[in-house]
């Protein structure tokens, strides 16, 4: 049957569960052992943190997630290199490109303040919302997802939110634009024109719009600078084309759908403004093995 | 000198001052009467919540605010039609339209549980997520402001997240993407080609995005269906156009800049889908006296 998106009537955050089989039989998390449910064709629909990984970093609100493949069983240590064949991972990395809502299950066994004592616990629905290729702690490549928590939906713990929004409780955010003093800097030099494609968004009244786009990301966990030199001026598309992994930068500051394919064009700079190498190379290296 | 954007060093989210002089001297909100700070060249910096507009909503984490001009000192009514010209509500559009963030200072005159009982208090950074154009309740065309708390500062009351991300600490959010099962399924229809000029955006391994668009706005106040017929399908670029008032749709579905400009497009539908007309008439209303 095809897959399930979002949280199945009769199933509240928070709920406890006994074992995977109950997971499986109120649909939360079917798989009967694989940590991640779907494939890249339909995406992923659920996964469940039950310790298996040495990389993984439980923040509660969001969480650093080792896709699957490579590991030794019994000792969580990664052996061998990830990919993007694991259909697990392909799932994600969809469900992260439309924007599909991920249920997240955490297990007893899963190391985090946030783990239940035993059993499993239905954590909420959670969005894909960056993923890419890093060494991890055991030397080999692993794929990696951060996943957020959807904000409005019923609290683990008590909101500070008064009055949320009903019309977004059953939508999730697929993208967060990040404004900074400097990226605004970057528009301004560039008069909202992309340095890709020269296309300016038009508003109400002759305003203009475009964005600025860090291409070492901010924010974990790469912890990319807020600098002039790491800020690209983009229109929107090309902005989601870059952090998508469908656009990278190569070392003549050309543009290519991936760093072996041909360049579809050129980035435009003017004199104030430049991009360090070393952050165009840092984002190529995050969509290498994919 | 030229407007200041974000909070002045020195001073705190939730502090207290005594009368506009003070506001003024330390930067918060410099203009000795006028409820908004800025022009539309610059964009506006500050506003002050004084009890002048009797359709002023104040939500606390956001707040539907009404523009400058065309009301009654005295009373608080309006008298007139409000309008673009007047440059605080200029000011506030290109805030919106540019990511700036709008320092927001409640009085006790105020109506709202969030006003201090006496002087003025500083309620930290919000962003301008939507602007329109109105029927006011006395009658006339009020310009009309959503501006939405910057969720990564100081908190006014104790914060549920145990663990901001510093890197988002003075980074404005300009977009968040809505994302429903709904809009999941018209993208699928168009296989994520934009219905206004047919570019797919694509992302690692040939995957594709796109972004189902709202035409009456999700959220309040206006509260629009989450029905396909109220969705289209668009590239980002187009998306942002279509939110920010650089394009409505006409009666007969095509395209253009403002209601009474020549079309530049026109909407392309596969026969499952279709948009209702009176969705459109309402968008093309937001933007109406603008």
């Amino acid at each position: 049957m095809p897959k399930f998106f979002g949280t199945p009537d009769g199933v509240k955050v928070g709920q406890f569960f006994v074992d995977r089989r109950e997971l499986h039989e109120l649909s939360v998390h079917r798989p009967p052992q694989s940590g991640i449910s779907g494939t890249g064709r339909e995406g992923s629909d659920s996964i469940c943190l039950s310790g298996g990984y040495v990389d993984d970093e439980d923040h509660g609100d969001y969480i650093l997630y080792t896709g699957q493949g490579g590991n030794d069983r019994n000792s969580g240590k990664q052996i061998s290199d990830q990919n993007l064949q694991s259909p697990g991972n392909a799932g994600l990395i969809t469900s992260g490109v439309k924007g599909l809502p991920v249920r997240v299950v955490r297990g007893a066994n899963h190391k985090s303040p946030y783990s239940p004592p035993v059993g499993y616990q239905y954590a909420g629905l959670f969005t894909v919302t960056s993923y890419w290729v890093e060494k991890g702690m055991d030397g080999f490549d692993v794929v990696r997802f951060r996943l957020d928590r959807i904000a409005e939906q019923a609290a683990l713990v008590a909101s500070a939110n008064p009055d949320p929004d009903p019309a977004f409780a059953t939508a999730t955010v697929i993208r967060r634009i990040r404004d900074t003093a400097l990226s605004r800097r970057v528009k301004a030099i560039y008069e909202d024109a992309c340095q890709v494609c020269g296309t300016t968004v038009s508003g109400i009244g002759g305003r203009t719009y475009s964005e600025g786009a860090h291409v070492m990301p901010l924010g974990r966990p790469h912890l990319g600078p807020d600098t002039l030199d790491n800020i690209l001026c983009l229109c929107p598309n090309h902005h989601v084309q870059l952090d998508i992994g469908g656009m990278v930068i190569l070392e003549n500051f050309d543009v290519a759908v991936s760093a072996t394919s041909q360049a579809f064009g050129s980035l435009t700079f003017k004199k104030q403004h430049t991009l360090a190498p070393e952050f165009a190379s840092f984002h190529r290296a995050l969509w290498l093995a994919l």
